[in-house]
């Protein structure tokens, strides 16, 4: 097959808050071969990540990230991985390039299983597709009472696991947290699973984020999500060797594997939560799940988004039994939730699992995208190098 | 002050090449202030960066970068150290933010220091501006024949060094490649200073790198830049050790202080290039510089563009009388020579210094600009976020 067409669609709701709920917004790749059609999706910024698509060539690797797929075969795994040597070689210097291709990617992966009749993880090796316990992923209340009532509602929905992320914390001095942590234990119960997700919100500062690893102990916090700036590796492995039980999570912001390794190699974290929709799609993911497992840690999804962005990051780590825990968006905004007219459904344990489905598993609601789809249009030169496609037709694009 | 408006201008040559050519386009950055006007330069891909600068907002750490720039207050360094903090944490998430700030925070220096009559150095901290030599920075040849005519006309320019990059390296086997480096020396003659770029020609393939390593040895060759992917670390590390007298080079793929300190940590580099263009601005170099030379590693500029930029680079370690050596454009493409009408001389011994006049010492052209302003408008949702500003007025933005 060759590939035909890259389509993107910025959907978003009719209005964007400043909260750090990366759901409001979406930017869903379609890509047609051979009579097929693939799904995927970027995170995050479509404006700027339709740009680094379509933007003209500033010099030899300083490509547009369509320079190196459109018109390319696209018959096996192998055509994915030549397809993103080249990406990474032609789009070195754009920065933005990991971004926009990670919602290609899933999409060929998404398309090849189709024509394979075979599910993604299939294609990636694994025999099976074992289940997951979801962790509900929301963000702290602004009081301690809020928490307590947000975590018995999450119990109340069948979720065992719950990760609280953000709002107050780090904001009013560890005292203040501490009452966050236990009111988020009391709400979970002695036996619920509880992660503390901060956002960076320690920059590199260790002693700050040691200040708070007593109480996280003291409410049985299984991780600490990332207490510093995604690139802090130093920092990341000067908590980790002061932290006896609370181990270290991080890695959403990696964009290449590279990255990824680097936090499990210098900066210890006993969990490496990926998202296919920036580290360059489900491939590198893959790759990072082999290497965790390999030195015992654990390989997490990192899915604030749609069901489509959620099968495509069950995928990497669908075949190791040991890594059990996903994050599973608790409450996206709607337009997350409209997006997939087939989203993942937990079993009567609350249990998920990548799906049986060719490729992703996942049918994209084409209302939704009407409904949501925000008017773009870039010219450059004279010329439109982008206005919104249609969802209707899967148009050829001059290769 | 109060920063009320930043205007970007996407320039370029009427043709693009595949060549590895950063000077085949630049992104202009206009502030002003105060009644002052500053000028920055963004590295790379115009299109992209000018997107992170106006896309809407996608959550609360998925900000465009001019949510925490326009109408902040501009007093001091410190001034500048918070919006740059502010747009590392409110654009988190958006991938090109960096590349994007680069050329603004370059554009709030020269703009602080026109208001304060002081050279950018001087606002670092420095006493003085020392001489540095420049290498010609160039590509090979296709053939050892052009590279030897390239270094000898380097050489009849007054360039005792020179850099040879990229070209046929690495692609035709390692006698092949020694035939160039032994060439580049032949035409730089005995006591010329050789630097050879093979532009991560390896990935992370380091025994075909360290099979270069005797004929760069017996090339004389100071160091060899970028063999890796830019983030390849161990890469980086496993060769350095295997390296006896050539040291290694890189850093210019780094888009914050952290990925400069890790080549320097772990992955073993003798100099650490910086971008200015790239690492979020001047004071992130800055500090890249302090961490190296308090480590026994050399700070180099990275620059393959306009003297606007080459100012701006010179800045960070101008101060730091034993990094002796700078990267200078040898042979930009007339975009980027136009476009400063002020380029800095090289003395009688052919050495460079950041210029002493205040803020970066240039002055722009504006028959350039208008000459090489590409026509570039995006339009969301029904209003238009960017369209091509004029070079004769700065108009106030609404803020």
């Amino acid at each position: 097959m060759k590939i035909e067409s890259v389509d993107f669609f910025y959907l978003a709701m009719p209005e964007i808050t400043t909260e750090a709920d990366g759901s409001q917004d979406a930017l869903l790749v379609r890509v047609a071969a051979g009579g097929y059609v693939g799904w995927g999706e970027c995170e995050a910024s479509p404006l700027v990540s339709i740009a680094a698509f379509v933007c003209p060539m500033s010099h030899g690797v300083c490509r547009p990230v369509r320079a190196s797929v459109l018109g390319r075969e696209l018959d096996s795994p192998r055509d994915i991985a030549r397809i993103a040597a080249d990406v990474e070689y032609n789009s070195m210097d754009l920065l933005q390039a990991a971004h926009t291709f990670s919602g290609v990617e899933m999409a060929l992966w998404d398309l090849l299983g189709k024509a394979k009749s075979e599910p993604v993880w299939k294609l990636l090796g694994y025999t099976g597709s074992h289940k997951k316990i979801p962790y509900a992923s929301q963000l702290f209340g602004d009081t301690p009472q809020d928490t307590l009532r947000r975590a018995e509602k999450a119990r109340a929905n069948g979720f065992k696991a719950v990760k609280f992320g953000w709002g107050p914390i780090g904001r009013a001095g560890a005292a203040a947290d501490a009452d966050q942590f236990f009111a988020a234990r009391e709400g979970l119960r002695s036996d619920g699973i509880l992660l503390v997700d901060v956002g960076q919100i320690w920059g590199e500062d260790v002693d700050a984020a040691a200040d708070r690893l007593p109480s996280l102990e003291a409410a049985g916090a299984v991780w600490l999500e990332e207490p510093f700036h995604a690139s802090a590796l130093n920092a990341y492995g000067t908590l980790a060797r002061r932290s006896a039980r609370v181990k270290l999570a991080g890695g959403e912001g990696a964009h290449n594997v590279f990255m990824a390794r680097h936090l499990i190699d210098h900066g210890g974290v006993g969990f490496v939560q990926i998202d296919c929709g920036r580290i360059g799609g489900i491939w590198p993911a893959k790759k990072v799940a082999d290497y965790a497992a390999a030195r015992n840690v654990t390989f997490v999804n990192h899915t604030f988004t749609s069901h489509l962005a959620l099968s495509a990051s069950l995928q990497p780590f669908a075949g190791l039994a040991d890594h059990t825990i996903c994050e599973f968006p608790f409450a996206p905004k709607p337009v997350a939730e409209e997006l997939v007219s087939t989203p993942l459904q937990r079993d009567e344990n609350g249990a998920v699992a990548a799906p049986e489905a060719p490729g992703l598993g996942i049918e994209i609601s084409p209302e939704a995208v009407r409904k949501y789809l925000v008017d773009v249009e870039i010219r450059v030169a004279g010329q439109t190098l982008y206005s919104n496609p249609s969802v209707d037709a899967h148009p050829v694009s001059e290769v």
